[in-house]
């Protein structure tokens, strides 16, 4: 895996164009100027491609997404997925579904395909209905801006975005066994899932590799599991939540069951997963740090992901990080009422790299020194129970006077 | 019950005293003079009193608590409490529990009773010794200062106070069948345990009803589940959380088992504790606002508890309603990661009393009458699953800028 590329973008894999259009959803000029009322996206691949997904495990899912599901699940390979910000299209009825139909059908219309080749995906208001007449009429203009370039792969990343203030795109370029390459790139939406529980969170990825719907829906819950997952903390999602993969094998690099390839494509997924993650966190809504929650040597799996899960979702551990305040009572006792069982009285924690808790105990760390460690972005707290084998680890973002102002003034 | 009491203070019952003093914890002057440094506080009966007492669930217990729990539970009557706040005396390790007792034989020695016959409780900063030389040296004036007046009662209150805002006393009288009165009394402190996770809850109540230590521990456990369980949110609570009856007896009013007087106890015992979660949740750290949650018709307790934690957590609801925005788009999406079973399609939702969400789908309300409403202080959040029959109701308050002022700088 070639960690030397600087730029990354959706439509690095061959045989991938993307664009991003203003459709008219998003009318608010920010301080970006016109990329700011980017807010239809395509990501189109020229040959069918291989698709696996992981969703929302909200009871309550957006209508663009239930019809995402159902397509995938179908098993057809599929040609583009469009996306809609501004508007969540869910909760508005049995319309809703039918809207993401219209989009999937006026889509295919421009591309000369089958609405059941076409995903889709909106992020944005809930319980308002999508103005579809404004999508389905950028169509064409969205169709044919469609490009190989950078430049209208972050204009596709752009037009997805809501709170989100920086773009997040990450790749990978792999050499496989019988020396061919392959590349993976993936691109993500979402800010502050975390903080909050709800801002939506969508990633895209692509990949020229050709690999089989079976193994790559496998891989990609795998490379779930323990980045995305631990970013948007289980059960705490959006209705409209989504990671998705295309596959569309243009690389002529095949990825067998049991081979080296695919542990190394598996490997790749599941690195960029993580630095989109890592992205996803530090830019939490007013987000002015970026919390990495690590628990070690618990009892079981269950009791590390409650300790990381309680901890890194505290209000009190979150606007502590905000104001730079190295308060590692409320690290233990969040861990306290997570429900992990545990003794007290074996537990170390280290904030920012200094031991400030032993045996359940404060050290006679230098308040100025921790101090100075906490003024960093980003705060690494370490949890050892030093009673177990089991790890887990989650990322977070503080708690700020902006986080407030965004999510008391912006209509989700 | 007589509803008219106008002035609550924790002596009014019979046979108790109260005193609250500056023992030198507290350093800052507030905005109330001297009685924002009061920070140790006693409640005294003049007889030896039954004693019942719910705790925190949490892992993690304040060494004082630690110390109250085995006194309670080795089952002898006591003579008093003392509290002092500023420091939760809480992982400090071994001396944190000789620093307990030794409060209390301090205590002992002034009343001329047993160590075991005081309980022990600490609110404040986790992690750091209580400076014990400074309770120790203030006991003699504290017991000293005991007396039934209200100023001293309400002295007493505002001593262990510590973000709280407005002190929070109740009572009620009672004639019981035989025509004898009894009084209740109760205090609080704690405010934003549900807006965070671990803001220290302590109360207190006093009644000069003489009642069995099984009887008054059971009444006791059924008064705090659905009032104080509801504000601390079950699991998320402090180190040092705790609710503590004492039952003096001087009224010469007995309560029996299985009778009417121990339902009318029991009774105004839970009003009591309503009224005073109520003031804990309208009083959270920062707090603008005043918000009940209530889950009606589901399918079992377990899913509507879910459902009223879920959104009584949220901090995208609760910044929604700082923000003053009718936002129940976030409101159904916490109901639906919940975790409870229900349909989506079957949901309503009253927003401040106004029907905004019916069949899981907006209504065609008005945005300007409900933009008036949501500026009410108190905000009531219904949500009708129509699925079942059972109910659960939750109480917390917005995220505000000050919110995440207070918590970034205080070192809890």
């Amino acid at each position: 895996m070639d960690n030397e590329i600087t730029e990354s973008y959706i439509t690095m894999p061959a045989g991938f164009k993307a664009a991003g259009v203003a459709c008219g959803l998003k009318t608010d000029l920010g301080n970006s100027g016109p990329m700011d009322l980017l807010d239809l996206n395509m990501v189109e691949s020229d040959v069918p491609a291989t698709v696996a997904g992981v969703y929302t495990k909200n009871l309550i899912k957006g209508h663009s997404l239930q019809r995402t599901i159902r397509v995938i699940d179908a098993g057809a390979k599929i040609r583009a997925l469009v996306v809609n910000s501004k508007n969540a299209n869910a909760c508005v009825g049995p319309k809703g579904y039918q809207d993401a139909v219209a989009i999937a059908e006026a889509a295919a219309k421009e591309l000369g395909c089958s609405p059941d080749e076409v995903l889709t995906a909106s992020t944005g208001t809930i319980g308002i209905r999508l103005d579809t007449s404004k999508v389905i009429s950028a169509m064409p203009k969205l169709v044919s801006s469609l490009s190989t370039d950078a430049e209208s792969a972050h204009m596709a990343e752009k037009a997805m975005m809501t709170t989100d203030t920086v773009p997040k795109e990450a790749s990978a370029k792999l050499t496989l066994s019988g020396g061919k390459e392959i590349t993976i790139a993936g691109m993500a939406k979402g800010s502050g899932m975390i903080c909050p529980n709800l801002g939506t969170m969508i990633v895209v990825f692509t990949t020229d590799a050709a690999i089989s719907k079976d193994l790559l829906q496998a891989s990609l819950k795998r490379a779930v599991s323990h980045t995305f997952n631990r970013v948007s903390v289980d059960g705490d999602t959006s209705c409209c939540d989504m990671v998705v993969v295309m596959a569309n094998g243009v690389s002529g690099a095949s990825i067998a069951e049991d081979s080296d390839d695919l542990a190394l494509f598996e490997e790749a997924l599941t690195s960029l997963s993580l630095d989109l993650s890592r992205m996803i966190a530090s830019d939490g809504e007013g987000a002015s740090k970026f919390i990495e929650v690590i628990c070690r040597e618990a009892k079981t799996a269950e009791d590390a992901k409650l300790i990381v899960t309680a901890v890194a979702k505290s209000p009190l551990v979150k606007t502590a990080v905000f104001g730079e305040d190295a308060n590692w009572g409320r690290i233990i006792t969040a861990a306290g009422y997570s429900g992990a069982d545990f003794d007290p009285e074996k537990v170390n924690i280290r904030l920012a790299g200094l031991l400030v808790c032993q045996n359940g105990q404060a050290t006679d760390y230098s308040e100025d020194e921790v101090a100075e460690l906490v003024k960093q972005h980003d705060i690494k707290i370490e949890i050892d129970l030093n009673q177990g084998a089991f790890e887990d680890r989650m990322f977070s973002c503080d708690f700020s006077y902006d986080y407030v102002k965004i999510n008391g003034s912006y209509r989700t």
